[in-house]
């Protein structure tokens, strides 16, 4: 920190992305990518006449991918947030909804990014530990005060819970708010979205960037109420007005206009997805029951961060995260099927199983 | 503002962008972008292989466009953040380092977005009337204890200040940041990037938005000493690690690397805000000496507001500032000659002239 750095954030602990290897041929399960190429529909839309395009600004209000995001949920455009990625929404959500006088819990092992927002805006955070085998209860939750943020499923584990939970949580204080970060709802998780034409204090995050293939055009949408979604948009003019770009703009709407080729691609996953967490299993992970791109695993044979870099070593890039209770396993994006044969075949001569 | 927005930003009163018209014809001379389109080789870097590519996530350290940054001012890439924007820049440097302990100084008449982020993040502003004359006299800024953010040009009046100026402020007090908004410096304002080598105190804010038709990228960039730039990333980290899109960064780097259509735009629009400015006085309009790629005006015969509105209905599209001092002006961007020749021709004809 250099001496100018404001006192105000000097606690600031910053996020720890994945690492994104430059020029280095790995196969890349490490970020929760899709191993698919984004829907044919993306690449149509980016035309050169788009390029040349660019001089001109984006629209602040993003209305063709926001309407596309509403029609493909039949909400109205009103209750749709576009964002540069779902992490603005969430630091958008963070900054509108809590504050000293209502701060935000979340657990232990989730998101890591969620203390480091409530950091960043000096937010009172509660921590509530996820039971001994990494679920979530949410009758740990019931009684808060704080406004409440769950990722579902859970991230890094990959963990589900029903959505009649998040609804037992709306029921019970409808001045404290769930948000509910839906980022990997797409592989077989269950959407709160249904909840939002009966809960004024839901707000949901979802991503393109894993089950839409977008992870590097950067949208990701909030979905709420009308009130909700005014108070994020007033955020977000307090802020960077102009967020997305013009070309993600057009891939965002193309890619949730192609229904077709999204379920192909989620489907696909979730069956590459069985099929590895058979493979694993076999060669003697204990592997906690996902229904997202990736798989949370932890081997009988060597520890987390052991693995983790006898993998990269062979080409193969995971994520380990270095943290009690989690450092034995590590999380495996679901990439395409050949990837995953690899990865099984590598694992087995490195564990000699 | 729902019940569940904070308190903490209650008082948040967010930023106005210029219109962004949908689907009308107007002549756009408002929100400042280029009538020229980036450079061809931005249209030849976004391949349909990008296109496809966006998967798989953006580097998050920006390399390849900051190094051409780097690489263009001949600074060290430790020297550059890359931002969605120069507001995201500008509004990571207010977090960084402005706060209870040193609030922020800026002019009356300015950037509006200095305010605002002032507000979001809770800073104290302290605001300094510009002279008489629309004129910044760093005279007023000598002894202030807060950092200052100075847009040089100033906005909307298309007013510079030599660097000179700037050079004394950051002599009288090395503890005191200042910040310099270059979003118009490269129509024919005097850069403070020289002064980089000398001062630790010195933080650069540009944008590609204007001078290299990338408005709809979203690509600012800000310069400092290395310390200033890793406090800047600590900020980054803290709140949106994958702050750019690969497109974008690709836009940006390919941009910045052709530096002659970069001469060639810039100094055509020069070249037609000297004969619109030549022009509007002829119609006895009042012009500010403006170095920018907009031109600041009054006329003699209408107010701002209504000439506005009587452009706008015929077609022509500029800004207006509905605030105290600045109400008679209309701001005019630079557009392509055979717009500006219409826009005289248009106001000829309104003015009865």
């Amino acid at each position: 920190m250099s001496r100018f750095f404001s006192a105000a954030v000097s606690d600031l602990d910053p996020y720890t992305p994945g690492e994104q290897p430059r020029g280095q041929n790995y196969i890349k399960l490490n970020t929760n990518e899709s191993p698919f190429p984004p829907s044919p529909r993306v690449v149509e839309a980016l035309t050169e006449e788009e390029s040349r395009g660019l001089r001109l600004y984006s629209d602040p209000t993003c209305k063709d991918l926001v309407d596309a995001i509403a029609g493909y949920y039949g909400l109205q455009s009103g209750q749709v947030l576009a964002g540069n990625g779902s992490d603005e929404n969430l630091a958008f959500a963070f900054r509108a909804f809590c504050g000293p006088e209502r701060g935000v819990a979340f657990a232990d092992i989730t998101y890591g990014f969620y203390k480091v927002w409530a950091r960043l805006w000096g937010i009172p955070a509660r921590v509530i530990p996820l039971r001994e085998d990494f679920t979530l209860h949410v009758d740990d939750y019931m009684d808060l005060h704080e406004h409440i943020v769950i990722a579902n499923p859970n991230a890094p584990t990959g963990i589900p819970i029903p959505s009649s939970d998040i609804r037992r949580l709306l029921e019970r204080d409808s001045e404290r708010l769930v948000m509910v970060d839906e980022a990997y709802v797409d592989f077989g998780g269950e959407s709160c979205v249904p909840l939002l034409a009966e809960y004024g204090n839901l707000l949901v995050v979802q991503t393109m960037s894993k089950s839409r293939s977008l992870a590097g055009a950067r949208v990701g949408f909030a979905l709420g109420s009308k009130e909700l979604i005014a108070d994020l948009n007033r955020v977000k003019y307090g802020f960077n007005p102009y967020n997305i770009n013009r070309l993600s703009i057009l891939a965002g709407k193309a890619a949730m206009e192609d229904r077709a080729y999204f379920e192909k691609c989620t489907g696909e996953i979730r069956r590459i997805r069985r099929w590895t967490e058979g493979e694993l299993k076999s060669l003697g992970f204990t592997v906690l029951p996902s229904v997202s791109n990736f798989l949370f695993a932890a081997s009988n044979r060597m520890e987390g961060g052991a693995l983790y870099r006898a993998l990269k070593k062979r080409g193969i890039l995971v994520r380990w995260f270095d943290a009690p209770r989690i450092n034995p396993f590590v999380r495996i994006t679901v990439g395409a099927q050949e990837d995953m044969e690899t990865l099984i075949r590598t694992l087995r001569e490195l564990l000699e199983v």
